[in-house]
């Protein structure tokens, strides 16, 4: 009896370019994919001869649900076939990763896992944003704006000190986000951003203050990030020197 | 005059299979790649005839300046060869990405910056451990653990409550790391993992509780990152989980 697979693969932000080597080769060899909507659909069909169904939430229609995906996968597998579960992003960034990896796991399927190049990193550095600077930024938190309280109870357990945020999932709830940074204890002009459809055509960027979040509206159905912290002013100083570079003289280098 | 340009690449956890796909094709293209020391060397010299060379940190060598480092991408540039500054993980993780990026913006030099997989979540990946968790962990944190004053004050704005902080760059300082994490709250029997060489041959890992992770001896001379949370007991279930099938009555899917 063939003995099948399934890897749970990360897809990274949504430029295809932006999959790993490996990600690229496991799709190219699949029998049968399972994709977010995330995914850039014209370029899995590109390169794979693989069945492709997309099992992810599209603008108002309700995805398919979880224990369909894990049928699916399952079925598929005990077929002998080679299953790709990618999803946006990297799988055990709020991608419900080692939920399937346990359920498949349990089942006796042998499961591999390629990681992606996350959206909480790649989207703010899309805008120049890097998460981390030196005497800036510490470190980095990444959350989920998707459950109110969740949000809530993370924020209420950091203290607004030299640390970015970057909040995943929460666009549709921004100002409301805002809100509860503040209550917390964020200055209302503490730098922010919004990075729509990260590495895509429809890529969107809007920089400004905490307090300002709900202000702007980014595009209709595409997903974005917001990120909170001083470090977002370094992608605006990088924006401004990519479009007037100073003179020469003015860089430090070279003086070791 | 020929016009170059510089590519700050990410080259993910180890394994050039984890490249992405826009990075092997600027590697490929490169005249010239300055690389950290976590890159996989062999890999870069099958794949591109660009001068190559290390300028990272290798086990008690001093690295290149970043002075130097800046004007050996500036120079190149200036005679119109394609730079590539290869580095571990994603650039704008703990990776000076933006300090070399306003440096050559300031120089009038193209810039592009390619993220890559970052180890911060690979890391805990190849140990089947997610940084996030429904119910178990609303977010990540991510510090570096190569200042001691930094860390104290970034461990001192963080409650120990729900989420999973990675270390990077702290294996050395393992045992001081764990008693500032303790000494800030966390509780000593907090699940602790650390993950060596993740995605190499030489890959290395431990799980255990917090205040035993100055205990267990890693091999030298590769980075490991120190994971904190009690997402590390999912990964422990996997590895089990895989070692000995449950029978597949006891799976909960399809049922709904």
């Amino acid at each position: 009896m063939a003995v099948g697979r399934v890897s749970l693969v990360g897809a990274g932000p949504g430029d295809p370019e932006l999959w790993t080597v490996r990600a690229l080769r496991r799709i190219e060899e699949a029998d049968l994919v399972l994709y977010d909507a995330l995914v850039d659909a014209e370029a899995l069909r590109r390169v794979t001869h693989a069945q492709c169904f997309c099992v992810g939430k599209r603008a108002g229609r309700a995805s398919v649900k979880q224990d369909t995906i894990n049928r699916l996968m399952i079925r598929a597998a005990r077929q002998g076939k080679r299953v790709v579960r990618l999803k946006g992003g990297d799988p055990f960034v709020f991608g419900r990763g080692a939920e399937e990896m346990l359920v498949l796991a349990h089942a006796g399927i042998a499961v591999d896992v390629v990681p992606g190049v996350t959206t909480a990193v790649a989207a703010p550095g899309a805008a120049a944003i890097p998460v981390t600077h030196r005497s800036m930024s510490a470190g980095f938190l990444v959350l989920t704006g998707q459950t109110g309280a969740g949000l809530n109870s993370a924020l209420s357990s950091v203290r607004p000190a030299g640390i970015t945020v970057v909040v995943m999932m929460g666009l549709g709830e921004r100002d409301e986000i805002a809100r509860q940074f503040i209550t917390h204890g964020w200055s209302p002009d503490t730098r922010a951003a919004i990075v729509c459809g990260a590495s895509t055509p429809e890529e969107w960027v809007w920089t400004g203050m905490l307090a300002d979040l709900g202000s702007p509206a980014p595009p209709d159905g595409i997903a974005g990030v917001l990120v909170v912290g001083e470090v977002v002013s370094i992608g605006e100083a990088l924006v401004a020197a990519r479009a007037r570079p100073a003179a020469v003289d003015e860089v430090k280098y070279g003086r070791s």
